[in-house]
């Protein structure tokens, strides 16, 4: 298999394109500033399908006014404890991260804070989120509903998102634990790899579009589906799908977002819903405060024993032994932020495209 | 296949001889009701293995004073929105409805209430909270460690539990959504049909004590595990094992309990674990208000509107398509409320077993 052929650029460099790029549109420079750093995150920690390669998608979308870039954000219903905030059609890279303060504010006045958030854009990495309440000694949560994308269990089409969860819970020594997981089987992205290769993908990731099970990646692509996390009725397909549900209710029907196959698509070549049952898509954060529970120090001291108890566990056959949720992600920034972030060429094309059609160079 | 012999009983009769069996033991008639409640609430729901079928090893644990039939619970910690309950060493179906109603309590103050509980044991089905909290208009949470079973994604030994999460929305005029999953690929008591029938389980349930996958429960049960929901690497069983690994840490690290390898067992045949790094088992309950984040009405009316888009999705072919989360225990209430518990046989000697030892009438 040859080598797909990459450019490697400086962290920064995509940071300031970007920044650039969404200041173009007249989002203010601080907001861009945010909307640029979510996106770096994503690069950063080697999820390539939500950094810049989606920067086109966040291009098109303000070029052609469906999506507000000087949003003013509006607590519409609050609680000591809660929010719910209406995004006001904004980049989700701005909006979610003003959300997400809200909800670290809340929580370092009553212990806890959760927030609902309506009227919004594609948020970026669920794990970014909850990496900026780590830094506040906070347990951070983060959920998002997208476009739909996956079928419920013994369902033949797309109903729900890929809707993720994020947590995160820091250690002492150790690094923190951060769980960032898609409700579905495989990352839609997966999929596309696989299609560009030429390759069949894995049993129980997909469905065709009469419902079926496929492993030709382009029959999922063709109006198929993904498959919830557990696949199939016997290995856990109920939960992985009972587990979108929850992601899309704390999202969208408890702020008034849109849910299920209503959610409106991120990118323009996605179609529009012929119903509207909300505003926007949601997202949902929470933060707890470790001290209201437990002295913060003893808890990072159990972190870290429970690290390395689990990285202890008797390897499977094969295997060099359990990860840490977070690992792979951490490995890749420690290596990114040394060496920069590898561009497939259509992602650097893409960036091309935008530098001509603004005027902000990059090279 | 031949059927399995049962025995009926009407639900109240399975209760009352509960409540009768904990008051053997000097739980106070007001607790003994409570964890009798607890127990039928799972047997009507047709969750055969953690209603009555779990009351002797309740007996025994009481029987050899590994449990205290007179816990006074404890907040050692707590914050507005949030407390860290100590359950000394009580029934988890005693500490865990009061603990939830501390959640809820707070919910009703500030908007939301979220309670950690250390130094408890078994608290029975997680879905029985939520529901508690759904007759208040409260979106309810619930989440318990439990004794090791599941093995880490590329472990090859137990190492958690099957640590499960549950959530409920309530309808209008649709049923609640209530979603109740263990963070594993299937249920141990499946493990266990499949050994005492002589078949074969699916590909992906367990490994055998080598950490090899295997199709013969006996591996399992004879020192192998179970693996976590997504089952393998390429079909997202570090999914499951992260999740596994957030409901231990909310329950037990973050209330001062034992996790992972370390979760006391919930029978006498379990082996202790050599070393404890806390109190008892954990437990995590969260109740929002749903006002707090928008208007009760219009919440149950896209819950409605949410069940029937899902009941419409086309589908699959040789399905009826879609189920919502909860339709299966609430068809199994309906037909068991009406026509009683079928408990199969040695679950009726086992209760038989109490009966001659206590005195307490059971035939």
């Amino acid at each position: 298999m040859p080598e797909v052929e990459t450019i490697t650029y400086p962290v920064e460099k995509l940071h300031d394109f970007s920044r650039s790029t969404f200041m173009h549109f007249g989002v203010p420079e601080e907001d861009a500033d945010l909307a640029a750093e979510v996106l770096a995150a994503s690069d950063l920690r080697g999820i390539d399908s939500h950094g810049v390669a989606r920067l086109h998608t966040y291009f098109d979308m303000l070029d052609q006014g469906r999506i507000n870039p000087t949003p003013e954000l509006k607590i519409i219903r609050e609680s000591p404890s809660t929010a719910t905030v209406d995004g006001d059609n904004g980049l989700g890279l701005v909006v979610g991260p003003k959300a997400n303060k809200i909800a670290m504010q809340k929580a370092s006045e009553v212990g806890s804070g959760w927030v609902s958030v309506c009227n919004t854009n594609h948020y970026g990495i669920a794990g970014y989120y909850v990496l900026k309440a780590l830094e506040a000694d906070l347990i951070g949560w983060s959920m998002t509903n997208t476009t739909k994308l996956v079928a419920p269990l013994w369902g033949a089409e797309r109903m729900l998102g890929t809707n993720p969860i994020a947590i995160a819970f820091p250690g002492k020594e150790e690094p923190p634990i951060v769980v960032d997981l898609a409700t579905c089987a495989a990352a839609y992205g997966k999929i596309e790899i696989a299609k560009r290769k030429g390759h069949p993908i894995p049993d129980g990731w997909a469905i065709d579009s009469e419902g079926h099970e496929t492993t030709n990646p382009e029959e999922m692509i063709g109006g198929g589906a993904l498959l919830p996390l557990g696949s199939r009725r016997e290995s856990g397909g109920h939960k992985g799908y009972a587990m979108a549900v929850m992601v899309d209710f704390l999202c969208a029907v408890l702020s008034g977002a849109n849910w299920g196959p209503f959610t409106p698509p991120f990118a323009l070549r996605q179609e529009i819903p012929e119903r509207s049952v909300g505003r926007g898509i949601g997202h949902f954060f929470g933060a707890m405060r470790i001290d209201a529970f437990i002295d913060v120090d003893e808890f990072k001291a159990q972190t870290d024993e429970y690290i390395r108890t689990m990285r202890s566990t008797a390897p499977a056959p094969g295997s060099n032994g359990p990860l840490i949720p977070g690992d792979p992600e951490r490995e890749a920034e420690a290596i990114r932020s040394r060496e920069g972030i590898p561009l497939v060429m259509p992602v650097v094309e893409e960036l091309r495209d935008i530098a001509r059609r603004t005027g902000i160079r990059f090279d």
